[in-house]
């Protein structure tokens, strides 16, 4: 089979792979339809992470129909058309009885990192009944494959971490997908104001299609003082970081009201300054994660409603021979105006 | 009337202060019985609060007997014994309705900081029916005295912030007044494990006699090799900060497991490193605060009761005009094995 694969800083081959086989009773083998990179992706591919080995097939989101079953798997059987989730867990480990399904101590995110992933024709799912969703023909497959990571992501570690709740002030840092999973997301609790804030004036005007109440382009003017001019002088209930850099987490350091929440969402490379000696004093609580996809089921029923324009966040449509040309695209993102690109496989 | 009085970096004088006048109809004058000194008193000795205005009379912590009230307040009548709390709430502004009454607006930490404090014979407790408790004979007048500041702080900003839960492993750094509060407290929500972490060998075999199954002198070994030996290597369910400086903070972001909580109540000075690089995936929470004081009348309770051996933290006793002398030996805090020092007044 043809697949994308790994074999260090900047080098990624498009080539012939074997296809995966059931390896354990709990396995699937999963036929991949359509599958999309991850900014986690072009982490890899800039080489943030050295400890995947060479030979890895890359990617961690997408759909498919199962292709084979170990004899233990009851959920699923040949045929059905299936929503892959980023995580895999087991359900049955210490971490998983809490839902923490991200530190399955059989699981976690390995696809597409200690294990092969899914941009490719085939996939092996471990712990497939735990890991894998049926999904209804109301949901486009396109829309699908924005559940396998970035909404459920939006949503529980920037929305529910943060506590989002009816009237509140909320300002968003970063109006990349997950930022605009998190802005998708938290209109489901109904917040009154939603500050969109990105250097991405296009973005920006995404944004205000989808919900967003305000935009700030942090590239123009002075984030702080802007946020603080549209939610008075104390700032918001809630600041989400969804870029993972130092200046963001400044940002939302800075924006948080007394008893506020600051929730980072962003996969972060370095250390931040967390300025303690202003923050001990306001009672805030700041919330760090790895999605869950334990709201995965919830937000298939949401999706399922049309209550979500997901298909907002699409921009382009590749085939998987073509997926190194994605790559460059979406390493390019503003520039490309690329949001979400969806790689057809099968 | 005396008062211990601030007038800058090292310089606090014990002199003649006139005695404070109901300003406002919801404000009472208080007959102090007993005071205390608290760290932060200290850190304004030391000249950590330039803000302070000269003259300013220092404290926040104790009882007193009711010698006047303003017209509005209907809570309390002349002759009734009271607590004061360190925290001056209105009950009434955007933030007393959540219960932040630290963020009261028209309070908070004001006591001995932005308006005259109760290191004196007398003092003038604004907001007094939201401000003070009466507690009944069965608790001692010098453990009441305990139910100021450290008891709710520890229990508060602590216990309930850091959410500790039947069955946690919880790990308590720094052993001083307030750690101990922590020690206490976290005892009504029954973790299974409670690891006590100081450098002062004293105060670690005190944290051992109020309830701390375990103890780590960081002085003498490695402190989150240590507590990793008692609570496993993912480390423990809940850290809780009871210092206030960057070496302590960073053993409790070293020792918190998947999904667990960092509650920070100390006091900092200066920034710290945030290793969000490492902890952005490990689904942590970590809060901050000032107490609110929102838990007082359910620690006097418990108190009454005689379920916490408060007596156990005081440990020397000074009159008022000896409250310099009690200052020094505060200061060496460690060295004189001092833990509370009760202030006798009237």
């Amino acid at each position: 089979m043809k697949a994308l694969v790994y074999y260090g800083d900047h080098d990624i081959k498009y080539e012939e792979k074997p296809k995966p086989e059931i390896l354990k009773p709990t396995d699937a083998i999963v036929k991949i339809v359509k599958t999309t990179i991850c900014g986690t992706d072009l982490g890899i591919y800039k080489g943030k992470n050295p400890e995947i080995t060479p030979g890895r097939i890359l990617g961690h989101e997408g759909i498919g129909i199962i292709e084979q079953v170990g004899e233990s798997v009851t959920n699923f059987k040949v045929g059905d058309k299936v929503l892959i989730s980023c995580v895999t867990s087991c359900g049955s480990c210490e971490y998983c009885k809490k839902q923490l399904y991200a530190h399955c101590k059989d699981g976690g995110w390995i696809l597409g990192y200690m294990i092969d992933g899914v941009q490719a024709e085939y996939t092996r799912i471990p712990h497939a009944d735990n890991s894998l969703y049926k999904y209804p023909d109301t949901i486009d497959d396109d829309v699908a494959v924005m559940l396998s990571d970035i909404l459920p992501t939006g949503h529980e570690i920037g929305v529910q971490y943060g506590n989002v709740k009816p009237g509140d002030a909320i300002a968003i840092v970063g109006a990349g997908p997950v930022g605009m999973s998190v802005l998708l997301t938290s209109q489901f609790y109904s917040p009154s104001t939603i500050i969109m804030v990105d250097m991405d004036e296009n973005r920006l005007e995404l944004a205000k299609t989808l919900g967003a109440t305000h935009t700030v382009n942090s590239a123009v003017e002075n984030a702080e003082e802007a946020i603080k001019k549209i939610a008075g002088e104390e700032g918001v209930d809630v600041a989400i970081e969804a870029v993972g850099i130092p200046p963001t987490w400044d940002i939302c350091q800075k924006i948080v009201k007394p008893g506020g929440h600051l929730a980072n969402v962003g996969v972060h490379g370095v250390k931040v300054d967390f300025e303690i000696q202003k923050l001990w004093i306001k009672n805030l609580t700041i919330t760090t994660g790895l999605v869950n996809t334990n709201t995965t089921p919830m937000l298939l029923k949401a999706t399922a409603t049309n209550k979500l324009p997901l298909e907002s966040l699409i921009t382009h449509h590749y085939k998987l021979d073509q997926i190194e040309e994605a790559y460059q695209v979406f390493l390019n993102g503003a520039k490309e105006k690329a949001m979400k690109i969806i790689i057809e496989v099968n």
